[in-house]
């Protein structure tokens, strides 16, 4: 089955509801990093607001939560407010049908309905719903997303906890199928650990046996990096033979590690201000075109909160982003959910199955089966 | 690698310890279905006993919370206090070293130690547990016990729910590594719905669309197998063209439903009465060296009370019985725990990714990679 | 705040939309426990059926999943397909607005609707949503039904096992706020053995130490009960000081305890073939006007089947049933939400602190604070 | 029941085993932030350290994964090994009886141990477990501490999601049961929010209604506390007029709010520099206890993993810390359990229950029932 992209519908400007609405009002901020009253804030829609000099204009680069900036050179730019400067043009307005100049417009891509019986069963999403066809569309999609799109990953240490898991992630990444990596400090010191001891947490990442003085291995792992500067800098030093680390470093896939209050280290190269941090994670999902976020509750809620349900590409057409998220519990994915985050394919599943099957999935394809 | 049975080492009867121990005392039943005061319960051990004429006699075909009744022809019975009759012989005593001619033997396979550290991180088991191991001992096991053991899966409905697992299922079933099937009445139903028309409580087993009038179907699906007379009579009539009870019955695969409050219906072959039920369980799994049990608290937990964690093969050696429970949360594993039963191995996951990975797994086997 | 039932708006028959539907067809069975073809099947709403000679009937003591079979003496039956003889005669017909004379009202008490932002967050029922104000509503509602309804309540085990809710509910009882109880062997055994020994499973319920031979206490405790004979009798003979099942017992509550295949003994008043346990069930639902399930999968799902949206009360009016499910997993609140059952309260939680907590709160408010 | 502290229980340094051992060896930092080889990681257990001029030596202020610094001053201090300077005297070994000078004393405290059966129930610790004696233990534990110890509560912002545990939580903190807080941007966000709205990301905390425009409550909270550039500050002007933060500041409570990536804003008391926030969190926590940490896996196991097992008192006596996590899941207590963390209390169950439980039952203590 070839994969092709939903065609993405435009509102209607001309049609009756929207060809009279006002344009949007700017107000400038008074005191850095604070929005003026009656700001808008985005939501993951595409979004348009009305200049009025001429046709409504689209808001590229979105997220959710943020307002919305007229800059200097005429462009609209979504920013979070902490980034809002003396003087900066925030649109305001609330109502979303362009009453004010803004059109929320959430049904540019035709995603069939459901039934509408009266009375109907399954209509929660759980561990029991079926998820073969999820697999199934998530080999086209990667496979199209290689090489026309922009791959983001979002990891969890549990990645690099299990063997085949850890292998079959690296895999992935050789191939192509990473173009971004998203994670803490625990997933890069953990594979770090595993690439010097085999062990995580001091486990044997294959026998699960506890290695004696098992609690140093992640002290001595992060100690080898830290010693060597970086975890770059240890790659190249050849002391990490194998991993996750060493194959995104090896294929150059951009990598954001996040720092948080539960790391031990950190490695160098996490990003210990959580702000800036997230800024520099805003400008990979500004990238993204495919978001897949696996046993990480911090990192996929953190994500999903920069991801909007669509991209502007480079040709100007409107694409939508796709975001899975691969949870173990009903509570995980519903949290991101009341986010309002998108989330329209949830598996619930142990990542480690999930991984493995991915990439065994794909390689088949690839050989034609 | 090869598979290969731990050795079995019995305790020495011979050794100072032991040698000099009473015989047990038994008592007569009194009241059917009431067993005497200070009778003796059963574990999942091995366990010996001590009739004073001659060599301890192991119990065999135990399992735990019986009883022990010396049979007229002088063999040992594991039995539940309800099948006591009057005058039944039970044998007494609660001290589990010999002090009463009972000897509880936990040791008998060696199973290595993990390691002694005062401090030391991951003595839990949780999804987050590395489970590579797992599968591929787990595939060696099956390719072992198809041949030479007895292999008894436990399933939930959420096997029948998923179109890849369905038929992942069915394959081994196909291939030998099926030999008997405990299941409840929603499992044939939805199996039975998903061949007539492809679809679980009313949701397409693979695209996930919900068929209009979809609360319907398995209510149907019950009525065609019910006209027909039985689950049997409908596949030989050739009205169920595919699915988990077709290739059941197909391969002649022992196979109890037990029934539930939770059932509509109910299919004809299964059984209303728990107590029934849980008998014919137990004739299968006093055969069983391997359970399997799958997404099931319910049956789960019914299997695990069933089954010892040792089995005596016809040339009267001692081998292990091995069980695994393959659920999606810790509580489910831990209460198996609780109740006693042997969960030596435990895999936190979806089910479908389980039977998916597992059939992948045997085949790639066969073919020799 | 003093509690009132919502209005009940019976549909307008005399409006253009149903004025004219042609009365509903029956068919006749021609094989016992067989539907004809084309049945009609109830869901949880009300259901109103023309029968062609004078206004729509109203169908009495629904439940989803049955059929409707129109008796000799001219009422409507919601019947299990298994209680169909020959010659029954059996609503036919799926569509629900009248087309075939049978109309199923979704909406006839007014919930008011929640907000119609295109953005929202917290769609999702989960853990941290709000329960102040179910608890308060619960307290309104249970000293309403005290006097003026039925309260039939769920229990799995986990209520026998810890000291503080057992002591709650059994005051509970003691006060009325207990009209039937559904549960299973599990509850009783564990309650008993708490009485005789203070543990449940070998732990004692408040200190939590394992008491010695503690695998012996539930074995012991329905060894006790089956030598007397009875619950009952071995209340009456002074055995059982304290716990739900004397509480139950001398309040003469009524109580179906269903078997199930986990079940050890089982108690002599458990019933092993659960379609029967099921009618028994049903005859208590019939009456239900407020259903609090704690913590029991099985026996909640079991009782959600039979529980139908309203009761028709003695004077003729249509009132709801209210559905509470206590649980601590997303998981079992939305596999009961999926098999169509009406959950409109649904609080996650520890089942021992619900109890607790309603208990104290009901004498709070009884104490006039 | 009056609490009282355990008695703890030095090591003998003047028996055969200790008497004997060499001095504990100690090495150079030579890079910054980077320890030397073979250097000693602290554990959550009281530490020994055996100088060579004098008695052993115990280790205050510990927690676990350190390095052990002996400073200028010749007092030991447990150091993250980013805080470590070039020259510092870094304590080498990890022998643990002795041998390099280093003992880790695990039974300083006596707890009784449970049974020795070869067949238990129940060794699990999950949701069915009883947890009467944990909260009357916790009621005298916390009057104790009240007036005795440091508690240290950690709050997920579950908390301040519903009003009755949102009002319990600042009762506690007005009796002086709150000796500091720690927590993230989002309990604070949603606490003001509360107060300015009473809804939580938009949802009403009492009647759960979604307000209209509910995705703006959380940014205009936020916009409030920045305009007037603190939360401190947002109520001395008297615009917060209840909750969680208000009661803090006016009870002169300690608190540190430690950022994430999942942020919104920040309010300007959140640290973004989780690393100093970590610090933050460890001057407080070196202080603690009891600590007592409610629905947050990220600040639970980060608090967790600095909290040691002991702490010495101003008069120089070892005292255990009490910690208690209370959350949903079994998978949250384990984590933290496997990360190595003391935890003697896990509760687990919806902590709204918890909060109003546990200050009803303060209050009713107090009240003299």
């Amino acid at each position: 089955m070839a994969f092709s992209l939903p065609t993405y519908e435009a509102p209607d400007f001309s049609g009756r509801k929207l060809r009279d609405c006002p344009p949007v009002a700017f107000a400038k901020v008074r005191k850095t990093g604070v929005a003026p009253e009656n700001y808008h804030a985005t939501s993951i829609y595409p979004e348009y607001f009305h200049l009025g000099d001429g046709p409504w204009r689209l808001l590229e680069e979105s997220r959710m939560d943020c307002v919305v900036v007229l800059e200097k050179n005429g462009t609209l730019a979504a920013m979070e407010s902490r980034h809002l400067r003396k003087g900066d043009l925030v649109a305001l307005g609330r109502k979303e049908n362009g009453e004010e100049g803004i059109y929320v417009h959430t049904k540019g891509f035709d995603f069939s309905p459901n039934g509408t019986d009266k009375f109907a069963f399954r209509t929660q999403f759980t561990r029991e719903t079926s998820f073969s066809i999820d697999y199934d569309q998530l080999y086209d999609l990667l496979q199209f997303e290689r090489r026309n799109g922009f791959i983001v990953w979002v990891l969890g240490p549990a990645v690099s906890f299990d063997k085949d898991a850890r292998e079959a992630f690296v895999a992935m990444v050789e191939r192509g199928y990473v173009h971004a990596l998203l994670a803490g400090n625990a997933l890069a010191v953990h594979d770090v650990e595993g690439a010097l001891y085999g062990t995580a947490l001091g486990q044997d990442i294959y026998t699960k046996r506890t290695t004696p003085l098992g609690h140093y291995k992640h002290l001595d792992a992060i100690r080898v990096v830290r010693s060597h500067g970086s975890i770059r800098k240890a790659i190249r030093a050849g002391v990490i033979p194998d991993g996750i680390m060493r194959a995104v470093v090896g294929k150059q896939v951009e990598c954001v590690l996040a720092g948080s209050i539960r790391d031990d280290g950190p490695l160098p190269e996490v990003i210990g201000d959580v702000y800036e941090a997230q800024d520099r994670m805003r400008a990979l999902t500004k990238r993204a075109t495919t978001v897949i976020a696996l046993a990480t509750q911090l990192h996929a809620i953190a994500t999903g909160n920069l991801v909007p349900s669509y991209r502007v590409t480079r040709r100007k057409t409107v694409r939508p982003v796709y975001f899975y998220t691969v949870d173990m519990s009903e509570f995980a994915v519903n949290k991101l959910a009341n986010r309002g985050s998108l989330t329209a394919h949830s598996i619930l599943t142990n990542v480690q199955d999930f991984v493995v099957t991915v990439e065994r999935g794909l390689r088949r394809r690839k050989h034609g089966e």
